[in-house]
């Protein structure tokens, strides 16, 4: 019998976590007032995040030291699992080694609440007693409900009015945590009235559901704003997957992985396991280390999209941001990925692809399905669509490992399970699963919004 | 910090079942052929179950090995976390020390695997090629279509028609394992076809899926029948529960438990954590420790059914068990823990109960999700509504633990996950979630039709 699963012990769990801005070569391009075009300061983050997050936002510090009161709560489901993945590498008889952390053991089931917990922790230290958030299928919400409830502070998600109608389940499960789930645009914000007004019956949609968030977090003094990816501080947190997947690998005898991959939305989970590594190709430990993001072909915004200052969001509220982007107007096609599907990028993760420290590949929705289904008939887990690009990619990998006969280590986020995204699944299996196509032209038109702006 | 999860190794996994016919007091009551009213014999279940089952079915062993080949799958996600409750002690502010085993991280998201790749792999053994089985709220079926998968079995599953349209999520996940799931009745069976004609709109019903499923296997030679809970080597095949509980509770540095709990249905769940434990009861080791189940007030097989001869199915084509009933025509209120929707009770917890070594407790649908949403809020998990049962359970004697001042140790299985069962939860928040009563009438009725068979 060989080992799958290499766990560690809750004593054993990372204190800190790892801040990559430490070690670039280069420094960032610094996020910029979208109204002076000057680089933002702390003042002006401050009417929607604790400074505890500001801070590591712009920390340069190497190792950021884990709160006791987060940790505490992490070890209600850390130190995740790091699974070897040995009967996919038989089905697809492959001499890589495959790994995993399966992030789908935490509560909330994906590795949102390693971020969620945090904020609302910082959020509580600073005398906050709500926070209002935006959801898109409903991953990012439930986490940060889990977490607003075990430090006893309100939550307020604004969920697109299409996934409200489309997954009433969500609602139950931020309910059951005990937060407020309402379908966005609302008439509770000024934003929702407006748009209300206009169309009563629009699907809504994530930039409308920031909006909306943003709005009620700066009109209340007891409100601050949280947001699920993206962000430096978003980022940092997830860091604890790599690093507690470094501590299993050295466990189960390996060195340093050949190839590191996640998934990539706005850019955490898969920070969330290659940040950690990146380090030793920074470094110069191993300088030959792939590092690959995963995303899709019909939101192709690390692939595709040109290295800009943008807004984070539709509306143009935010701070500029030097990033990826199909431009802060693109309207992604309605794939299942919902977590997959956004203009921008993180900051970092961009930064990093444009020094050339790691790699993006997009893949078609269909062919995400077919790699998510042969590894629940492999390795038993139903992984949400998102988690199925990067699955997608390592077969891929592994593949070409059996083509040349290298004995490469491939270690990837599992980031989350499917139990919420069955619907999806009914569709891929009845047939009906569409294939989306993207238009390089949309780029085109949504690149002459950013005329004028700064270039990075 | 202190710590909440006790976890074991791969390595220290269990290498045996533990059969508690060995040390039963007084031996059971043996199952009766329909027919004969005799004893049956191994060749009497040869056309639905390998002898591999048949002979744990009947055997006197007291340890019984776990086949390598089963162990290799067990590894996917066992040993499985115990948990101390740290936090819903806090919240009950009760002297008690709260434990769980938490089932809910197999992949198909609940304890049911446990026995389902067992029976798989005999099947395969004996060069069964595929196996039909009938599934409620789809927890069952899920399961074996997971392992059936695992051993390259091919999986046929009826669901009954009422939950097939409402839970469509349930046939997805068959299907990702790569089985097949249709709606019962159907008129792929003379049993189907013949209730189709009647009423072509029937919801459908257990009772009708078991006969198809039967029906199906006894009319093929290279299928079997699989039985999801009740019979005696589905227990065994949970011990695995228990005997890792025990060997976690020492490592947590604690004695044997005061109290074990689990929720009731068929008696799977409940037996694989109580039965290793309640072995130190039968031993007079620890003659004051208290098993207690927890089922249904709609469905009170233990607390108000008699013991009593009586059929396993509603047809009445299985063998006579002697069990707890409320007879086999007894139509259970539409609670959502279709788990627990069972007109009998495995013939071993039926027995031990006569024998006075157990008890039984039934509680009313919304009183177990108010506690099903206290352990969501304070534990994480939000569980399936048939483990409400056995939380409001555990909560009322912490209770009365800190009514008493005692520091019992109370251990209870966790069942499963409730990521399937949002809609019983959106009922519930809702104030829809209907209460049901249950008449005593129905029991008199139902005994009428169990006159003249033998009593045990």
């Amino acid at each position: 019998m060989q080992p799958i699963k290499i766990l560690l012990e809750e004593k054993d769990m990372p204190d800190k976590w790892y801040n990559i801005q430490a070690d670039l070569k280069v420094p960032m391009p610094p996020p910029l007032h979208p109204g002076t075009r000057q680089p933002v300061g702390p003042q002006d983050l401050a009417p929607l995040f604790p400074m505890g997050l500001i801070q590591q936002e712009m920390s340069q510090d190497r190792w950021i030291e884990i709160p006791d009161e987060v940790r505490d709560v992490y070890t209600m489901w850390r130190p995740s699992p790091l699974y070897r993945a040995r009967r996919l590498e038989k089905a697809l008889d492959t001499p890589a080694h495959i790994y995993y952390k399966w992030e789908g053991v935490s509560p909330p089931g994906s590795h949102k609440p390693n971020t969620a917990v945090a904020q609302a922790y910082y959020n509580k230290q600073e005398g906050i007693k709500r926070i209002a958030t935006e959801t898109g299928a409903g991953q990012w919400g439930t986490a940060l409900s889990f977490a607003c409830n075990l430090f006893d502070l309100e939550c307020m998600v604004y969920m697109v009015r299409i996934s409200f109608d489309q997954k009433p389940y969500r609602k139950a499960i931020m309910e059951a945590y005990g937060a407020k789930c309402i379908p966005s645009p609302s008439p509770h914000t000024q934003a929702g009235r407006k748009i209300l007004e206009q169309d009563p019956d629009t699907p809504g949609s994530l930039g409308i559901a920031i909006s909306e968030a943003v709005e009620d977090a700066a009109s209340r003094d007891d409100t601050h704003y949280s947001l699920g990816s993206v962000l430096n501080h978003v980022l940092l947190h997830q860091t604890i997957i790599g690093i507690e997947a470094e501590r299993q690998l050295q466990k189960a005898g390996e060195a340093l992985p050949d190839i590191v991959m996640g998934c990539f939305g706005g850019g955490s989970n898969f920070a969330g396991i290659a940040f950690p590594f990146m380090r030793y190709k920074l470094l110069g430990e191993k300088p030959d280390m792939r590092i690959v993001a995963c995303e899709p072909t019909t939101c192709p915004t690390l692939t595709r999209g040109p290295y800009r200052y943008d807004f984070g969001d539709s509306v143009g509220m935010t701070p500029l941001m030097a990033m990826n982007t199909l431009g802060h107007g693109f309207v992604p096609a309605k794939i299942h990925a919902g977590g997959l599907r956004y203009h921008g990028a993180a900051p970092l993760a961009s930064h990093l692809l444009a020094q050339g420290e790691m790699e993006a590949v997009a893949f078609h929705q269909l062919e995400c399905f077919e790699a998510g289904v042969q590894f629940a008939r492999s390795e038993g887990f139903v992984t949400a669509p998102e988690t199925n690009h990067v699955i997608r990619g390592v077969i891929n990998e592994a593949l070409k490992c059996r083509e040349s006969g290298e004995e490469k280590v491939i270690v990837f986020n599992c980031s989350g399970h499917g139990n919420f995204d069955m619907t999806a699944y009914q569709a891929y299996f009845s047939g009906q699963l569409e294939e989306h196509h993207f238009s390089e032209d949309q780029i085109t038109q949504n690149m002459q919004a950013l005329e004028g702006f700064p270039v990075p």
